[in-house]
This record gives structure tokens, C-alpha cells and sequence, in this order.
């Protein structure tokens, strides 16, 4: 098989993730990209402070993978923007391919990169909403379109106070002390709460939709750190969502860009994303609403986005139409019978003593659990309608039930069974 | 500027809304794929019945497309298995690239038609849930995960009917009337309410995800006749939405394929998507959940899709990586203070007579409307707090009665200002 040769810069929580998988997922990867991956040197700032184990070599000189011929691919994994942005121009002038999850080397200077590379491929997946593949579906799945906006909840933080703050009733501080301990903010959380990692997200997002070149300072940005329980509870009675957005909005030949705290009516998609979680809408003068919901961040979810990016880019033209070039053939369809599940069934049955324990009875026999019983007289007056869910079992299971349930004479009409998918 | 010409096959809703929207967004899709997208050659079935006017020759007779060496991708968009199946197969020995929206053909003939194609492109983007980019989604953003489950929302008709029961508390005859005169459902709707449209979309999911080779037959298939409003009761006495999904899970080296009602938690994204509405739940390794929203079907939506596959197919390996090659040179960032939009305040001031008048003075002559209004008694006992929100005004105006009010002796503190979208 042929071979796809990495340089990854930084080795912090996402660099290691990448490491990882691609060596958890390698037989996957390759047969998805048609190469087999190989990282032939980490990069790290201080190699005393490296203490995970890594099965390639690790130097602390950045120079060692851009100027080696063999390497493929950088991956610079590091935050910052100089820094990041010289080593990205040397690893396309060295004609490597580059891929980065760095928003904020982006925010500043995307537009540079690109005249840069030429032809070189760039991936920058992850740099926005971490797992999210949004840039290859506003880029690629979305090309038809003329983008008419994009409303983003692209900072897992303030939407995570946002959450709790409305969930729990308390106010702004004591939730960020909260998210700081469980490691949803940092110590220093300004670049969060401010809105300013969602406007360097924002930026990026604007350029694919509309092709235009701002900078962060362009773009009108007001955090949540004013938000108090009075706004959560206007927002409840007079029905809205209260979110941090970053906007993207074409209005004839302007745009606007901007990220503040916004109220938004309860039936919008995206005012139903909760907790950590990022969500992106996009709407677009042929498709109209789209949205693209995950995790926006995490090392394993922004691997993922680094990953396909080095798929993409060992995939020749000629990708295979179904993803994999011929069906597994390790992978088998599931028998039926042998599917787990919990049930809910309704049956209607006639009033007679004794009804309920015959169909326990075959609950117990067929060994069926059940979770919650409710029982209704039905419109017939001598019927009565019974509503239940079960504990997960078999499907062969609940087909044996269901069978003999319905042979009751009891029992009225075949009983109707809806699985419940937990 | 390098030419891609193309023959489409079936000129219905969604075949004209591909070649309307290639004309309408013609420069900007050009573009984007570095092509000039020409239709060359239109086939429908019965010439007499075709009434639109097209501004490229229309034919019945297929081969005069499939037998044209100058055209480089045939785009079908019939209905049916065996006659679109030869179409493909034809086109691609013919060297032709292939786009098609017809899922009935690759639930029964994806990995015979992936064989015959060998290097030549194949899209089918638009075959599954319309406009939303789900297949590149998952075929190329989540490359590097393997697929724990994926449950759809696939079929808009099941859903509308859902959610109408839902809402108005009818029966399924009643809604199902209601979506056949809103055109949601077909005069004969057993493809769609029974499961088999969507069952024939999981196969194409499952495939990519998986590599698995299966056919319709061999989905666990139920539909939603047998719903009533006693299990709309039941799902909401017990916190659960009710939704036709479509799963595809893995379970060791078995795969679950099923299409049948299910009970989800209320907290479950994909429970929240209501009415003619499609999305798509993708667990993956890495990544965890990731979820995809939008419109399953639509002549413009579909067509996104189809255009979407050939814009990949024109473009080359080295596309630009910021979608577009230069910073464009017509749309400009819009000034802040021109921004429109509607307003939340939450103004602190002290109980004294006339405090509200000189307020609502300042907005009546900033020509700010007033749209609803709260006053709540402050912790400070000698203060109080108006909420209220205000109906659309420049981003100036806002800042400009802001600051009147912010001067206000009364008032004790800067006045919190949120937007509100709509």
C-alpha cells in the first residue's frame, strides 16, 4: 500500500488524539484514503515536559519536519498566531501539504495561506466547531448556493453557561466557576466569554460563504458576561432562546459579521442546542435551512476533523463512490430476531377480572421486564386500552409475547408494538 | 474559462430546478468549480408533455446523450430501478461521469454500479435526505471515525404526519389527508408512510459507514399506520418524542438495519426536529454525535444536492481552500451602525415619578418602537427593573437612545442591550 508520511506539530491534547486514532482506526483510514498513514516525527516546545509515549520520534526542532524531503504532510497542532503562520508558509514553500486546527492563524491570515499554497492543499476542518464537518459542507456540500446567512453557536463555553444559567437559575459567575471546574473554561476564560474565539470562527465560516477578507477587529463582538437571570427569565415568558451567535448575513452587495449574546424565537433549530455543544445554520438561496450539530470540542472529536482532512487529501480524484472500495467482508447484516430493544405496546382489551395477570404472566414467562404501565378505558365502554413500556429484550422476544398476548381472547385487536430507542 | 458539459436525463421538479439554478447561480458557481457548467442535451420521456420552456434542445431519445462524446457527465433524474440502472451503466462505459438523485437504483445496485464506475465519479449526494450534505458528510468529514450508529429522520412525509399529530391531537387518516392537499404526501402514500423510501435511504448511509451490502428486503421495515393519539399521550406523559427512524448500528460484526416508529428521550436532538424537516444522527469513535438538519426533498433543495456533486466532480484536487481564489471584490463588510435588527434592554433605575415617560421619550424620539414591556421590583428596594424589547432599528439608533437613557439621572446603571433575530 502506498504511504502518506506526517509531520505533526504540538502534541497537546489534540496532537495526541491524532496520534492515537490514527494508530487505533490505521486499518479504517486506510482503507477509506488508500494509503497507509505514517507520522514520521512529533514536535514538541519543551521536550522536558513531554511525559506521554509516543511510538515515533519527538525533537523539539520544527525545522527537522519542514525541511525533511520524506514528510508528506504538516499537521501543526500548536495555538498562537506568528508562530504558527511562518511555519505554515515554510511547509507549503517546501511543497508539503498543511493541515491546522488554528483558528486564530487563520482569522489573521487565511487569505495569505491560500495565495501562498497555489495548488499545495490546505486543511483547516478543525479549526471550526471541532468535530463539525461545516467547512467541507459549506464549501463543497453547499456550492450550489448563494449563502444568505450563517448563525453559529461555535463556543462551547458560553453555551454551556447560557444552558445552565437557564436551567438551574443561577447566576453568570457562580456557572463560570462551575465550567471551570469541570474543565468547560479555562482559568482565564475572556477569550471565550468575550466572544472573541467565536469571531476567529466566525471569519473563517465568512470567507468560504462569501469570499470576504475582514479581521477580528472588524467584526462587532460583545460576550455574555452581562447576562443575568432577569434577560433567562424575559427570554421564558415571551418565549425565546437566549444564545451567543456568531452572525454572517449578506444584505445586498454588504455583510454583516458579528457575535453577541441573542434572543432567538422557540421554534429555531438552533435555540434547542444545549450544553457544550456547537451548532451551525446555514441558510442558502437553493436549499434553505441546513444545520450541523456536534461537539465543538474535545481532542478526539477535533482529530476527527484533522483526520479527514489528511484523508482528503491522500484521496486521489477517483474516491470510492461508496466509501470503501468493495462491501466488508467482515461486517454482517444482524439477524432480526436477534435486534435489542425496549418496547412500548398498546393493547385493548375487554374488562374481565383477570386480565392484567394473564398478560403479566406472559411478560414473566417469556422473561420480559416491564418498565411503566398506564391503563385507559377505551371509547367502547367495555374496553379498556393498555399502554406499557418494557425493559430492553429481544426482538424474538417480544414477537413470542406479542404472539401470545394477541391469542387472548381477552385481547381485542393485535396489540401495536413501538420500539424505544434510549 | 475550461467548459463541463452536461446531459440531463428527466426534467421534472428537480431536473428543472438544476438547470434553472445553473443559469440563475451560474457565476458563482463557476467559481467555485473552476468550470463553466453548460447543459448540452435535455431528455424527457413524452415531448408532448413537456411544457416548460428550456433554453437548451430537448430529446426523448436517451442514447443521443449517452452516445455524445462531448458530454462529460449524464445526470439522471428519473424514477425507477431497471431503466435508470442501464442509463448508469451505459454512461459509465461510455467514460461519462454520473450524478443521480434515484435512491430506489443504488438500494438495489450501489456496488454493481461502483465496479462498473472504476476511477469515474459517481454522485449521489441529492439520493439521500435532499439538500443536506449527509453522504460527503459522512463518507469524507468523518473518515476517520468508525460509525457506532447513525438514526435518520429521513422521510419528510412520516415526519409532517408525526408532528401534526403532535400538535393538533387528529388521528393519521385526518393528517394524512391534510399532507396529501398540502402535496407532503402522495395520492398513494404506502411507499412513504409504510418505510420503504426510507429504508431504501439507509441502505446508502449503511453502505458508507459500513461497506455493507444489503438490500431492501432485508430491513426490518415498519411504517406509522398503526399510530393513534394514545401513543402520542403515552409518549408525552413519559417525556418522549415519537419520530420514523431509520438505524443503522453496529453491534460487534453484525449491523442492525431497521426502519420502524420510535420512542426517543425528550432530550434527543434528532427527537426535536418537527414537520416536513429531515436530520440525520451520526455516533462516530471520535467524534461522538454529530447531527445533520434540513430539507429532505423540494425541487430546490434536491438540486442543491445534484449540483453539489458536480461541482466535486469539476473541480480539481487542488480546490481553493477558502472556496473561492481571491477575497471577492464586490461584497464589502457592512458598518457596524447600519446593522438592523430588533432589541431586549434591561435598565436599572431608581422608583421615581416620570422615570418611565422620559424614557419612552427618548425612544419616540430616536424612532425606536416600544414592543413588549416588564417592570419588576429591583433587590435594592428603591429601584426597579424595565425589561422590554423593541421592534427593528439600526444598530446607530440603538446606541444612540442607549446612551440618552445611559445619561438619565434615574437610571442607576449602564443600561444591558441583547439582540433579538427572528
Amino acid at each position: 500500500m502506498k504511504q502518506l508520511t506526517l509531520g505533526i506539530i504540538g502534541l497537546g491534547t489534540v496532537g495526541s488524539s491524532v496520534a492515537r486514532i490514527l494508530k487505533e482506526n490505521q486499518a479504517l483510514i486506510a482503507a477509506r484514503s488508500g494509503y497507509a498513514i505514517v507520522i514520521k516525527q512529533g514536535v514538541v516546545k519543551d521536550l522536558s515536559k513531554s511525559r506521554q509515549i509516543f511510538d515515533f520520534p519527538i525533537t523539539n526542532d520544527v525545522d527537522s519536519v519542514l525541511d525533511d524531503p520524506k514528510i508528506d504532510i504538516v499537521v501543526e497542532l500548536t495555538g498562537g498566531v506568528d508562530t504558527p503562520f511562518e511555519i505554515a508558509k515554510k511547509a507549503l514553500r517546501n511543497s508539503k501539504a498543511f493541515v491546522t486546527a488554528n483558528k486564530a492563524m487563520l482569522a489573521y491570515h487565511r487569505y495569505e495561506l491560500q495565495k501562498i499554497a497555489g495548488d499545495l492543499p490546505i486543511g483547516f476542518e478543525a479549526s471550526v466547531a471541532g468535530g463539525i464537518p461545516i467547512i467541507k459542507a459549506l464549501r463543497d456540500g453547499l456550492g450550489a448556493n448563494h449563502i444568505l446567512n450563517i448563525r453559529g453557536i461555535i463556543n462551547g463555553t458560553c453555551n454551556f453557561i447560557l444552558t445552565k444559567m437557564k436551567e438551574q437559575g443561577v447566576e453568570y459567575k457562580e456557572v463560570l466557576q462551575e465550567a471551570q471546574d469541570l474543565g468547560y473554561a479555562e482559568a482565564d476564560p475572556a477569550f471565550d466569554v468575550g466572544g472573541f474565539d467565536a469571531a476567529h470562527k466566525l471569519l473563517i465560516l465568512a470567507s468560504i460563504a462569501y469570499g470576504i477578507d475582514a479581521k477580528p477587529e472588524d467584526v462587532l463582538i460583545e460576550g455574555i458576561t452581562q447576562i443575568t437571570q432577569e434577560d433567562i427569565a424575559f427570554a421564558k415568558e415571551f418565549g425565546y432562546h437566549l444564545k451567543l451567535l456568531g452572525i454572517a448575513k449578506k444584505d445586498g452587495d454588504e455583510i454583516e459579521l458579528r457575535v453577541h449574546p441573542t434572543l432567538l424565537p422557540k421554534e429555531a433549530m438552533i435555540g434547542k442546542v444545549d450544553g457544550v455543544m456547537n451548532a451551525i445554520s446555514v441558510v442558502g438561496d437553493c436549499v434553505g435551512e441546513t444545520l450541523y450539530y456536534g461537539a465543538g470540542a474535545g481532542g478526539n472529536a477535533t482529530a476527527s476533523a484533522v483526520i479527514s482532512d489528511i484523508i482528503e487529501i491522500a484521496r486521489t480524484k477517483s474516491s470510492p463512490m461508496l466509501g470503501f472500495k468493495t462491501p466488508s467482508d467482515k461486517l454482517r447484516l444482524k439477524p432480526l430476531e436477534k435486534i435489542i430493544s425496549a418496547y412500548y405496546l398498546r393493547i385493548l382489551v375487554s374488562d374481565k377480572p383477570g386480565v392484567l395477570a394473564k398478560i403479566a404472566t406472559i411478560f414473566g414467562e417469556v422473561g420480559i421486564s416491564i418498565d411503566t404501565f398506564l391503563q385507559r378505558k377505551a371509547k367502547n365502554k367495555n374496553h379498556s386500552t393498555l399502554l406499557l413500556s418494557t425493559h430492553s429484550c429481544s426482538e424474538a422476544e417480544i414477537r413470542v409475547a406479542l404472539q401470545r398476548i394477541g391469542d387472548l381472547e381477552v385481547v381485542q385487536t393485535t396489540p401495536v408494538m413501538i420500539r424505544i430507542e434510549k
